[in-house]
């Protein structure tokens, strides 16, 4: 590799405390020579899909590297620790719990999968609580900077690792069923309609929608393109920047004005 | 340039989502030697004046090189998308809404203006939403990796770029009647004056001032150098580290005593 | 040195505003091979004491340099600005307040202490206010960048230098006595009871608990390993990562559930 070697990190840490901080620092000691890119640490507390969507959405702008994820809300539990080759040579490392399986599916699926969780590499004692530090940083660090992947763990049966179940769409009477995965800062909603749905969704970019939230708030949107294509204020439905159809308020937070949480349905059809 | 080449960023894009890591990982693709600094992603989402402000006062501190910023409540309509030549040879990208004309000034002015919108460095395809990603970071990462500034995109008047329109202080009746710019995050409040507005604004270091807010909260100060020459709870009057006049409570928060928000008036006068 | 110098970077400056990625900048500029790990610049605002329990905590995880701590109240005031040259190489720049010293204990102690206050490598005009900017990370960049230690600053006798005081827990008539330290994004409370305190504190693993804290709420809880060890929304007293103390729920937040805060008495008494 002429390149630095490339760790990119996703956790639900936060910026509030030390967590991201010791992780890069153990990172550093294995590995001086890697380039560390945070995707997010502001994952959702425990959000292992949210975590999941986000890394597999932002993979095919990532550098091909180590790429460790840690939302684990089972630490100290029974939940393998792993980290996985890629068919396209990709690793990724962290917790068994779904949260690396959308990545995982996006670049063509697990070539090998090791249990990483009494991994030579781990750090000495291991705590009960802090898994990023002791066990997926170190290892993550130990692969960037070139120990040999069957080197860091045990083999597993990639067929038993744990997907990640997401809603899917339906269509009733002409009415799109969609359901809310993820909110972002901006209270921008993304559904579980992708791309490639769009075709048998019934929907016709510039016309007139009506949403209706499963708490009972309804609207009249406009399918889009962006925000710019409807006044300060109003809904639009659009095809977002990772090709999901996403609602949103022009300079405005539609997750508020429809009262939408995670999870949440959203019935669209046309005015 | 024997050091690694430096782009500095600032954006609206805060740390909940993967925004910022999704453009470092662009970033580093596209010139993997690049140093990143980020100078700040919390700028108050949409607020091209906060971002503007803060991108000048912090030029003079940033190693010369690619400064890239992103706040862009247009995006996808008809805004430019720039890079500019500064007079002392920095390199501004961002969009052309007044985010970069005030570091512009400082920096001597624009030598050479070119639209990038269509540039052939732009990532394919460009989505409506979110340029960070696919015009404005594989651009100011393609100049730091070498790329000749003529060649990311094409020529505009420097003359037709947007100016950024600030507030200005007055003087009435012997009250200085000023504006808050910008609060951070401890409650100080940073005004429209500046250090050279200072000798021609009546106030004198070491005095006792009465502040009056367009709220209507009235409260008496001192004329300080910093925090510490006032008593814990006292609201004060300093220039601070960019050279503004400044609001402050010595270990409180101005801007909920005051009831100040950015643009609100502050009118002060000798006690 | 082969590797290139770490500079760690422990701050209240949080992350909206532009304090942090200015101190970067000003870092690059004295040393720009310097790698620079963000331990965290979540510490709540002028909490000496939060930032100097982090600091001691991680020191161990840390790659040896430079460290930077700015948790800084009376900045402008009489407080001695310093460089700390510890038993073990390492060495900590920051105020002397109190932030340094949990570190410094940590490392074996100080060899050497200099005050550079007036360091000729400050940058001119100190502003009354900014001094992460001006004085720290200035001279911590001529740190990392190979300046000897003894020209950044006049000697102080180290037996000057300004310890942290912290609580202590006790017993009485079998129930012990402990205080609230830090309350982690989580809710987590960290409580003065370490490791070696353990021994004699009564508590026996895997053992019932009642809890009381001064705010008069009460729960019963486990004394356990970790979180998968009770139930989601349960109690639980555990050893946490830096081998303290601590109290949680799972899937929860404790401090929210027992009103604790930061210095607030919790009577922990088997059940």
């Amino acid at each position: 590799m002429i390149d630095a070697p490339v760790i990119t990190f996703l956790s639900d840490y936060g910026v509030k405390d030390e967590f991201v901080g010791i992780c890069h620092a153990v990172i550093a000691d294995k590995c001086p020579a890697a380039r560390v890119i945070d995707l997010t640490h502001g994952v959702p507390r425990h959000d292992v899909r949210a975590g999941g969507l986000i890394l597999a959405a932002a993979l095919p702008y990532l550098p091909h590297g180590v790429h460790l994820a840690v939302v684990d809300p089972d630490v100290g539990a029974e939940r393998r620790a792993v980290a996985l080759l890629l068919a396209d040579e990709r690793i990724l490392v962290g917790p068994d719990n779904g949260l690396l399986w959308g990545a995982a599916q996006r670049a063509g699926g697990v070539a090998q999968a090791l249990d990483i969780a009494r991994s030579r590499f781990r750090l000495e004692p291991v705590s009960a609580t802090f898994h990023g530090r002791d066990i997926f940083a170190p290892v993550a660090g130990q692969l960037a900077a070139g120990v040999p992947f069957e080197e860091v763990g045990a083999p597993v049966d990639p067929a038993q690792l744990v997907a990640l179940e997401l809603p899917r769409p339906r269509r009733e009477d002409g009415v799109l069923i969609a359901h809310a995965l993820y909110v972002d800062r901006f209270g921008n909603v993304q559904l579980d309609v992708r791309h490639e749905d769009l075709a048998d969704s019934g929907l016709k970019l510039g016309r007139r929608l009506v949403l209706e939230s499963s708490s009972g708030i309804a609207g009249s949107a406009h399918y889009v393109r962006t925000f710019a294509d409807v006044d300060p204020g109003e809904l639009l439905v659009y095809e977002d920047a990772s090709r999901s159809l996403a609602v949103a308020v022009a300079h405005g937070d539609a997750a508020a004005r429809l009262k939408l949480e995670v999870d949440c349905e959203l019935r669209i059809r046309p005015a």
